[in-house]
């Protein structure tokens, strides 16, 4: 099943684990798959920033997507497919659509400037990985430094048919979610999904302003999937209360560089997966940084009992 | 009075009010430095990187400290002197110390790189505006990518005794607190005043870590005023509720960009500022975007009474 | 005498003198433009990039670019007025038009990214400015690492009248000045003057691109000017065999940071600056290099003996 | 053979050959190799910027580094390693190494800033290939956009002892030869192998500092070998005035993007490579440029013989 610009809910952006020595785990893959699906994601994304992708070989690459893409049985899985190079990308690509991926994920590379490089840079990924395979836009100035504007977004959705999906990360992004719903209803843009990243830290108005939905790595997905269901409902409150008590551990999470570990550190206190060790090189946490998440928990678990941990 | 590395509390950056126009309102100058100390600022920041400062000329610049000064009457006032030049650094700082400020705050051009590079920017930075007046190191990668290290701190701060604070906003930069404040346990590191910016995101933990206060422009210093000194007294619950209230807020208000016309916004609303325009070139917000802020207050307002604004 | 499309020749960028004390050395302001008058030049372009304009206050800044307009005497001077905010380009450009400058030159700050911030920053210069104000559009993405396309070049020509000039140094950049000649051939873009910077390294090929002169400061403007002429008058080898005798030379001169050190060495050694000074924070030459460059000087006075120093 | 501290001469930087479809050209792989023996180089390295490395798949990249190796016939290969991730770095290293590869080439991911991470990051590098590869650590900020001090090479070659060289290419960067022969005067620093790139631009002067040859893609490698040898043999002029006649060509190959259309149009045109294509997306050349390659070629044929081309 391939990805359509009708998707939306909360897709998971999956980390990569690893045991303690840097081996694949390939068991806590399969855990990560079935928990997502239990708390309700429509979808997972693998090998994106937060999944180590640059960390893994081709080969890791395509066995780690596979791997996902078996055990999700069915649920769409998008595979990160970013490369310095369109052999690369190509290569992974192809294996992932063959194993069953129901989309792959391109950012721009960070040495982007002017808006017809974007947009022949885009124009050439998909004349490498074939103009069958959908593909998700992913749009993260803070972290590539490459800037899109609304009207450059539109211009490469127009120009590439497979264009199914913007995984939206701008920051500040709110304005741009308005103007390319705007661009929908004056019928200059063809339809498309929108999911957003930033690690959830705007969702709830990412939501109220036309957002189809979250596509992050919050160790919270089921947070994410009430907020997005809530929000769908109209009931605005409801949606603001539940993301407000989780707001203060989201921010902490969304630190540069200590984020993953944070991320890692949750899951594994969850019973996700077995170990929260990074590839090298990793990021670690401090037992005082410990110490602050689990008082985060503990805060947040006075309104959400799914963070009650132990 | 001259600032010490015993400073403390919470100062308060603050905005340049314009007209319309774009003409200095000064009125405005004095009414915010009346709310800065009715609400418990230990002091004021201007000219900084939210107080438009590039937007005016070297002769506006020393108005607008002068003024900031004269009504802060005896109240230490930081002033922001980054510029491309010594020449222009050095006028406008000695300027500043002449009308009576407490000290000048300093941050790295864009362009410096490796530690030697940093450091030696900061020595000629003193020998510029002269040994005699106190300096704030600004710290600040996010949005002037210069990475200082704890250890380049270390060398800057103990190279230059007339360094006396560090407005410290790495982010992420917890660990970076505890690090400076453990090379002062090992003996290596003299007393410094770390006051945190970052709008105030992490100030909950910052000030567990060590910070000896905030500065920063969120437009309620009235609750930066109260978590510092909650923290200080070891309410730690305390302080963190009082924060989590406002974080939703805060958060909003931290998007590069907006942030500014948030701030202006909100303090036009609280009756402080007469206006909440910019000096072009400028940033505004949507009317959706007023309504995303009004909503935040009123959620705000639900345990901060401060925040039932009209 | 205001600056018009039909601009050409050489206009030296000149250095700004200095004693070794730091104190401007207006002396040889005067000696540095009747030198630039007697070999040739058309016009001379102050407090550039090279002029260690951002070393200078605002007041020094108008005051060195009067002392060259007066001493000009009629020939035509461009001031650069890049500034971090518009009301520092305002002043210092409404000054020196009132001086009797022919135009003012702009660079864009090294953030812009889209097209669109390109376009609108320089749309806004001008609002600041005043209409009524001939200026330069600088093109250097080596050093602003701001990319403008040949397009957006078009755009701003077009958006605002007043821009009469185009100071190119794209680098790699040749086929830039034949895509702006041929928007004119196709008549999309009106007249507009192309000068060419970039050190003089491609001034061969750029005046048979199409270019109409040259901008920069080589410390034989002599040659600029001869090859200038040469390529004018479709003396095509003749243009080539001097520029090649200079060109070692040129290459040592093009090296950043390094470079203003040899061209203030070169002027002080041929009799035009009392001092090869620069204000601080500078670059110096070691002996070894000041070595290298008299052998330079000594082969190229083989070909040209107005390298011939002492 | 692997490389020691005390490899010397040129090092050709060799282009990846292509056929017109992207297809790899084994047959000219060949060629290069003879060639580069023919005209006198003391080695080969591949896969650097130059070789269009990111273009290729990993299998592709080992491919091509094997025929070098094995074509070279003991003469040693160099083989770039740089990788966004330490496991693809590793593959490739090791599979070059057992091909016979003499060392690797590394080069620091664009986003390194600080002095410690630099020297963190070759020594996390060094873990991931393993101590027995000897590797040539690469300094070229102008597009890697990291800087190394010379005090920062110091303490990467002095952590790892497997470090055998430095590809020099700061520019400017005569006294950071200067900086580092003097370290090993003074006894602070090991012996290292010290070979330019820079496209040759400054080769006459590096060698003159210290250098030990040079190693980069100018298309007559022939030429760099010669200046080499008149210049260790204390012929400066003579080094000279073979140098300056290339130079108005080597500057116009040294256009970044440009640079290798250029070098693969000459490469070809001397009958080494099949075709001049490079794999999407490529640079090229248009017909004006090839005219004025052409030119350039016949002013140097004036005195070089070797470029008298058809």
């Amino acid at each position: 099943m391939k990805l359509t610009p009708d998707a939306n809910g909360t897709f998971a952006i999956a980390p990569t684990p690893f045991f303690a020595d840097g081996r694949l785990d390939e068991a806590s893959i399969d855990a990560l798959v079935d928990f997502y699906g239990q708390v309700g994601c429509s979808g997972i994304t693998v090998l994106g920033i937060l999944g180590e992708a640059p960390k893994l070989t081709g080969q890791e690459s395509l066995d780690v997507a596979t791997r996902f893409i078996r055990r999700a049985a069915g649920r769409p899985v998008v595979v990160g497919v970013s490369a310095p190079g369109f052999a690369a990308m190509r290569t992974l690509a192809r294996g992932a659509m063959d194993a069953g991926a129901a989309a792959v994920m391109i950012a721009p590379p960070p040495n982007l400037r002017t808006d017809d490089q974007i947009t022949t840079y885009f124009r050439q990924a998909v004349e490498a990985i074939g103009e069958d395979v959908p593909w998700v836009l992913q749009d993260y100035p803070l972290t590539l430094s490459v800037i899109m504007t609304s009207v450059v977004i539109r211009r490469i959705v127009t120009d590439n048919p497979s264009c199914v999906m913007l995984k939206h990360e701008d920051w500040p992004g709110l304005e741009k979610i308005s103007a390319l719903r705007g661009f929908q209803k004056d019928g200059s843009l063809r339809p498309l999904s929108i999911l957003t990243g930033n690690g959830g830290l705007f969702l709830d108005f990412e939501m109220e302003r036309g957002a189809d939905g979250a596509m992050t790595g919050y160790a919270f997905p089921d947070m994410l999937v009430d907020v997005v269901r809530l929000s769908k409902e109209g009931k605005r409150d409801a949606a603001h209360d539940l993301f407000d008590a989780h707001l203060p551990l989201m921010r902490y999470e969304q630190q540069q560089g200590v984020g993953l570990a944070v991320r890692k550190y949750v899951l594994h206190k969850r019973g996700v997966i077995a170990s929260d060790a990074q590839r090298k090189p990793g990021s670690s946490m401090t037992p005082t940084a410990r110490a602050e998440v689990d008082y985060l928990l503990s805060r947040v678990a006075r309104v959400d009992k799914r963070a009650r941990l132990a």
